[in-house]
């Protein structure tokens, strides 16, 4: 009997298991269910999009549901929301969202990939306040700006997201403002790196408020005009909230399916839901941190799409495991790489670990060369066992990628003796004689 | 009593050694002796400054002997040659070559640091031919140039150095012609990456010629004006003979210090020689290799820093070990990034070890980002225990750094499987979602 698959979701890890599925299993019978009206798509170039470059929406789609449904050989229904998964029947309930009509289908295996969405903020109705999630959204923003010209702007939230916005905004020749909860921006990484975060904000003309969150709005002919927030008042032409995501987890809780405490579907290391049959991948899901061991709640994409490949195996009836993950992430802010592995210095305290660390303020190039840039350099590692916990870059050049190295060596549970004697390459022009994470690391001696 | 070292040679192991030792043993009596006039200089970027970038010679300076002796603590005697090593007495005889005097002088420890010269070719006499490996040298080939404006350069030998010397020719304008004895440039690398290196030099107008090796040389008035060689006569204005190096290590073998098969002094993981009391570091030095356990022959610069820092430490009376080096390296070969870390396919099998490789060409960022470069990866591993030998890269951005996360990969003895499971950074702009590394480690299951 051909197994029927069903997937809830269309963007990351719904097309990553449903392709793979169906290179394992060809003779399977796989459906992809997406409510918005795109599927497979970069949601990470979002901003750059927004940006100008790429220039077209369209650029930003791996695949259109035709496209996908004929190369991959699924189905795809887009503009369907599932409604209702009944374990117990092995159905669910999907509505056709043009046709409003309700539908009962029976599967063999579910998948759970619906995602994650933007975090509310409470604001009157209006039409230039804005969250960026989906591609429709990016759609209907770009939409609106060039319709309505606004020479200003204002970014509720300094994360990593407000943070490419406001490279994106200023790429526009817009006037932009950063208001954000804490007095300096990107809570997740290390203070030394939010201090040279904040600096590039200011070098590169952006205004960043801090301490401060929106209290009233006002809104006039359904626009809002100005915002008034803790620190005092603040004209704009238009409001783009990024203030993080939470899980879309309803429709798996509303079904009994365990979910953690940061509001995420429980997955085990095969993607496996505490029912049977259903499993779930994506940031609707949490996954477990290699290096806390704790369930943790990271909406990347390289996990998502991963999280979705190796459920894609087991509900194909083979076994495979994900150890881990280790929120290896890298993000361009203006000039700046920022880059993070595994925990930071904060997080490992709060995890109760006895961590220190190292820092290294060095350079990405070779002494003589004059287009060496400054690079910073955090290692943090367990104190009595000198393992390797995490590492935190920031710099013009040379950040991103040595997060890459550094995820190798936290895997390996390296200690920061056995980084100190790795042979890493010298050449002026792509580094220093020895590399800043050598240095780090003999430094933590 | 003060212990009394002596170190011969005062490029790089030599300075690294001595600065090192002072720290450790502020009381030590640490002399350097060197021939040139020049000690602690960037040889790496000699090619650079040939290029016109850095400008000056003494950019390349890290230390006078002046600045060196006031800010380590250390005598330093250049133009002093080392013309004797006499263990059983513990002394050596140095020559002064200014005075053309010659001093007995008695060490309780003694350090080689005598480095590499160039390998000779045959030629008759003539003042536009020339060899690179001092800055003396790399000062007089910048002189001989600003006096004589040549238009047209041969360089003799295509390997990594050859290949910058293309570069910085071509930034001077000169029209310039590689000759080669091999087919493709660059021997030590995999035959993609060679082949993509012969595209590149090709693209920026250098002329190269494989299967060739000079001849004749055709001298009028102390001048070469062509080269005879094996596929035809070549006109030139000048020469420079790029053909490799030797290690300089026929002192240490007068005084019946062992040497080894690749010509260089053998040496422990503590870099002791086989007599007491003297030590090697550096290029002079063969220095075992991690993956296959034997000694070769890398005169790099990290590796010779490396051995002089571990020189020190045991010549300090503490205890430090070399594992082994993984020839870690990156080029900058015009607009490409060549990177290489442990064994290529081919030296694995030379070693008889039953090597598999897999390859991938990939691109530097996402797959939206317009500024993505074609990068091409290759992994060499163990086709029965998995393990990878090896790892090489070649792209515009992104293949230098790489290479350090393969040396932590090589060296902690990953598999390509869990090397495949690494969770590694993406974000548009800085990788594609699946890292190449990452799917050439999938590509190898």
């Amino acid at each position: 009997m051909v197994p029927r698959i069903l997937i809830i979701g269309g963007v990351a890890a719904g097309p990553a298991a449903a392709a793979r599925l169906k290179r394992l299993r060809p003779d399977s019978d796989v459906t992809l269910f997406e409510q918005g009206e795109h599927i497979s798509y970069g949601t990470c170039s979002m901003p750059y999009f927004l940006g100008g470059d790429p220039e077209r929406a369209e650029d930003l789609i791996h695949f259109t549901p035709e496209q996908f449904s004929k190369e991959k050989g699924c189905s795809v229904r887009i503009r369907h929301r599932v409604e209702r998964v009944i374990p117990v029947r092995q159905r669910i309930l999907v509505r056709n969202l043009d046709a409003d009509e309700v539908e009962e289908l029976r599967y063999d295996t579910l998948l759970f990939a619906t995602g994650a969405r933007s975090r509310e903020v409470s604001h009157p109705p209006a039409e230039n306040i804005f969250t960026l999630r989906t591609l429709s959204d990016a759609k209907r923003i770009h939409h609106w700006m060039t319709n309505s010209s606004p020479q200003r702007i204002l970014i509720v939230g300094g994360g990593f997201v407000g943070m490419e916005l406001a490279e994106a905004m200023s790429r526009r020749a817009l006037d932009v403002t950063v208001i954000h909860r804490d007095d300096l921006p990107v809570n997740q990484a290390e203070p030394e790196i939010r201090a040279i975060v904040l600096d590039e904000l200011r070098r590169k003309g952006v205004r960043f408020v801090g301490g401060a969150t929106p209290v009233r709005w006002d809104v006039t002919n359904s626009r809002v005009g100005s915002v008034e927030t803790t620190t005092g008042r603040m004209e704009t032409d238009m409001v783009l909230l990024a203030t993080g995501f939470v899980p879309n987890s309803e429709l798996a809780r509303d079904a009994r399916i365990r979910c953690g405490s940061r509001g995420g579907i429980v997955v085990d290391a095969k993607m496996r839901t505490n029912v049977e049959h259903i499993y779930a991948a994506g940031a609707c899901a949490e996954v477990r941190h290699l290096v806390s061991q704790k369930h943790v709640f990271h909406p990347l994409a390289q996990t998502a799409n991963l999280m979705g490949r190796i459920a894609a195996a087991n509900m194909a009836g083979e076994s495979e495991e994900l150890d881990g993950i280790l929120g290896t992430s890298a993000v361009k802010i203006f000039d700046l790489q920022v880059a993070s592995v595994g925990l930071t210095h904060r997080d490992a305290l709060n995890h109760g670990i006895d961590a220190a660390s190292s820092t290294v303020s060095s350079r990405s190039r070779g002494r003589d060369d004059r287009d060496s840039k400054p690079l910073f350099a955090k290692l943090v590692y367990h104190r009595r066992t000198r393992r390797l916990l995490g590492a935190h870059l920031v710099g013009e050049e040379g950040a991103a990628l040595r997060v890459n190295t550094m995820a190798t060596a936290v895997a390996k549970q390296m200690t920061v003796e056995e980084l100190a004697r790795i042979d890493m390459m010298y050449t002026p022009p792509f580094a220093p004689l020895w590399d800043p994470l050598t240095i780090a690391a003999r430094q933590a001696k």
